[in-house]
């Protein structure tokens, strides 16, 4: 697999970026394999992301972070340069349902998922064996009503410890402490089962059988403290008819779910999903 | 084209009935070309629709109807038969937009709706020329806040002088009044503009644009007095990413609209959707 | 899990069929929970399917076989009756790829499969670890140019030895013997990895990719002795772009292939799917 | 509408061709609304299409293109500047089907496509009152076996005498001669009502129906004196079944025709579509 620098940036909207971005690219001797950018005309906002060939370059990664210090200042850019070097540090955590991590893990192992897993957090103990037998460790913290302070501060020290760089809530049934998903922002990534904002909250599948839908639906989206109201990364939906019971919805509703979930989380691990508000800029 | 009768039942379910309709049907020489039942487990409630063909059988659509009346009482059954000799009639409802109105007079002409199109009444005058090339009387019914109670004593007046089967609001921007809405059950069908119950109410694309999501959608739906919160017939949804500003939305969003609409509208015609609470069952 | 009867049958359409199975199931009691019917009016054959909840009738299996007969001969049935109580025996053949077998092993322990998988097959001892972690057998039955005839039998003796009524061939990558084809006759199913009829024969998605076509598709069928031209039981398609190389559209094409094959299996094991000369009729 | 410039570049790919394009549109003052880029691995080519607004440069179109020259030759570029403010002058060629035109027609009064539609052939006369009626000229060419060759100078007339830029062969029937092929190379696209190379040729539906395919597609290409084998721009997919006879398939197709070839259009009309070969880049 070769080796990739990705710049990735935003910034306000003004005439020259490109060219001065590509232009201190160019200068590197920084061979372009792939380039994407995007004006979003209601905010005035600009967004790109370069990915660069690490063997066509002379600095190294932090080399060229210093070299383009003074262009990303004088654009009042925020931005990235990240190494694929460097793979990125995955926790997994799941309940007791065990579609989204079989679907990651056979990813994982066929190399669709570029990174580590260094863990699996879980409140039940079902699925140790599947992680085990893949060489990941499994931690098992209970979470009830009246521990739930410490089990979070128990799922934290665990994340912290792995230095993780990304969080995946895969089929997770609880949630994250207010306090958590604003310390791990951008960072945690979720699975909803409905097609938001239709169905948040609890049981979609069964809200959206008793009302009668055509279309059940997913949602990949990264966790804030307000409860499935994220910015949304990915959605599919898969089409049902009156022949399906609650049931069928839940069987169907976990293929879309890890579909979906490994589409978002591919992208968020090749640097392709810029947050902007509350919204995502997905250069897929 | 053939000329079919149909029999469209609901009833308590209970061992005997397919063996009791279909032997009724035998016993006239009745030939069926298409049967579909639908046991729903939850309400306990049986579904049937059946298409004979109609020179099979000896008795006319009275004859049948008069013979069949036994047995839908012994099963106490909800029940139609239709004969296709007798096309529904059908008034179309719009505002500006034309999108949906040129597909729906298309797929008429291209003989996809078995339905004659009565009139078309709209709040506006814009449309009249596309409607009146198409031999169809045309009525612009304006409605102002203050002209409201009139103005829809002339589209009830409108819709009666021509006995409609069925009303089609064809991206009409007006709300029915609830009388109407009562009056019509099961006969007025709705486009929205969303893939409800997300975005219900007004401009849904302008709602699913600041939201953020990455797939939107319409739905074709029965009208009720509860504002999009009729029996779903149909929906569908269109994929879209950051690159789609709100109008890039109006227009995917026509595309899917019209596709639903038209889909519903012609199950609707071939009695193929059977209201059952707030969901319906749609033999497609 | 309820257990079921189901009646499989297709003849020679005329007046009274359903009338006459349907009447004899009500005979017997028989509580209907599903019901399908097809007339092809092209060649005029008939087809039904029909699930009955086992404890509604008084008869068992064999009994009712024998009290449908006269029925069956009357109408010139070619038919079936299963008890769902009699899990088909299935035996799966890999090679060297493993994702639509570690899809139908998820699938199979989350009860979507409802069939005993009493072996699997390869012609490489890649998977015997996965598949002995499901505690199934496995047989290595290695296949070079010289040893295909000698290895073939053994395939035939293994799936034999344990009475399998269905064989699946999950990118086994081998060409069965006509022999085979013909022996197990509407009992082999295979995934073909492309959107047949194009791009019969091998390497199927780099014809994809130099052809430039803008979908990838999967299709499963049926095997029969004319490599990739038995009947389809169900096929799908993923969109590529310019911007995916041949790599891609094989990463795209192993999320089609498990979909499309865990599909057409779940049917066939339903028996859902009825074959009609070199086309299927699917009661999905 | 504001006016744009598109410059749309092919050229062998190697380090610091967008910073030269992007840092040349910089020093116009060029403000860049959209901007694609594609590397090609396989066969070291690049492809680039920027949007730029015409106001924010002072130079006019012709003064660009002269300003570009020497770049373009450094690099040895196939490129053009377009400017919006010059619509594309389209030619539809039709037969008696009219699903295609009608779906054109509306979408050009809608403003979907950004072109003059300067007059439609036909080789039958029954759409003359649809087209006039939308103020176009209508040209009646038959066709024959015998009267071909001197019709098809006729159609070359009729193209040549409005400066066609582009012919669109919305569901003609007729086979362009060759030499028409090649001198309107990459300016003629054509609907064809297959999933191309799947049943290329005459009548595919029923091919399709033949071999029992579980989907049916449309695909848009570029004509080329080699029968469906041209460059494809956009494919798309409906799903069937059993229960649908030829005719339903030549009713779904329609639908997935027009949407298919709407897009395609669109895509051509914006310079978003460029030829590679016998494969398109399409940056939609």
């Amino acid at each position: 697999m070769s080796r990739f620098y990705r710049l990735v940036v935003s910034c306000p909207d003004r005439v020259g970026i490109v060219a001065r971005v590509s232009g201190f690219i160019a200068s590197q001797g920084g061979s372009i394999t792939e380039a994407s950018q995007h004006s979003d005309l209601a905010t005035g906002r600009f967004f790109m992301r370069y990915e660069i060939q690490a063997d066509s370059v002379s600095l190294d990664a932090e080399g060229l972070r210093q070299a383009f210090g003074p262009i990303a200042d004088e654009f009042e850019m925020r931005w990235a340069l990240y190494d694929t070097a460097l793979r990125k540090r995955v926790v997994l955590m799941v309940s007791r349902a065990s579609h989204c991590l079989v679907d990651l893990l056979y990813r994982w192992t066929a190399g669709e998922l570029d990174c580590d897993i260094v863990g699996v957090i879980s409140n039940h103990d079902d699925l140790r064996r599947l992680v085990q037998g893949h060489d990941i460790p499994f931690h098992h913290v209970p979470v009830s009503v009246d521990t739930k302070a410490a089990a979070f501060d128990e799922v934290e020290r665990l994340v912290d410890s792995v230095s993780a760089d990304c969080v995946v809530l895969a089929r997770y049934m609880q949630i994250l402490p207010p306090r958590l998903c604003r310390r791990y922002a951008g960072r945690v990534i979720n699975i909803h089962h409905s097609f938001l904002p239709s169905f948040a909250g609890a049981k979609p599948y069964h809200q959206a059988y008793d009302r009668g839908v055509k279309l059940i639906g997913a949602t990949c989206h990264y966790v804030t403290d307000e409860l499935d109201e994220g910015p949304i990364i990915e959605q599919d939906i898969h089409r049902i008819s009156h022949c399906h019971d609650a049931d069928d919805l839940v069987r169907f509703g976990r293929d879309v779910e890890k579909a979906v979930l490994a589409r978002g989380l591919r992208w968020h691990l090749q640097d392709r999903v810029l947050i902007h508000g509350n919204k995502t800029v997905v250069f897929a």
